[in-house]
């Protein structure tokens, strides 16, 4: 099966969902990695293993956190925004924008 | 010299000028590191060993960005905020925001 491209969920290449389920997996399968969300840059999720209140929460704050960030490393000229980390006292939150392919990946791990 | 109360300057404790130097100089020295800035929460630049105007801007942007972060963290009830840090094409910025104290540490760094 192949998941949409860009114009319709936010994939500009057309990849596997197989190979996508494949790369998720592995990361989910790391220590301490309690959910995995794939959001393209609207802030609508692609994927996800969390419940479904949780996996909009996570999708719309972090999408709309990812804007300012981008803004501020522009406005900085600090060259293009790689990934964005937020440690807190629960764990840590990585977050890597792909501009280019339209989408966001949100890693949520537990302290270890 | 003692530098300001938290009422005039965004410190709550009294610390030495002198300490305040000491842990800024120690930072500054570290491999790759081009700038060390502290602001108060309100982006009110209270350090830094960059140009007037990087330094505000700096300041400014960085202050709005923690502002979003730590609403994203709050809405996500993912405890509290300990660093955020952002990975750049041209290097890293690591923010420690210590809202008890009222202060953002940024450190400025080149990729290695």
């Amino acid at each position: 099966m192949l998941i949409h491209s860009r114009k319709q969920r936010g994939f500009r290449t057309l990849i596997t969902q197989e190979k996508l389920q494949t790369i998720l997996s592995r990361l989910k399968s790391q220590e301490g990695v309690r959910g995995v969300v794939v959001t393209n840059m609207e802030g609508l999720p692609l994927s996800s293993d969390l419940d479904s209140e949780t996996t909009e929460n996570v999708a719309a704050i972090i999408t709309s956190l990812v804007g300012k960030a981008l803004d501020a490393v522009r406005e900085l000229r600090e060259g293009s925004l790689s990934f964005l980390t937020l440690d807190t006292t629960k764990g840590q939150i990585n977050i890597a924008p792909d501009v280019s392919e339209g989408v966001i990946l949100v890693v949520l791990k537990n302290n270890e």
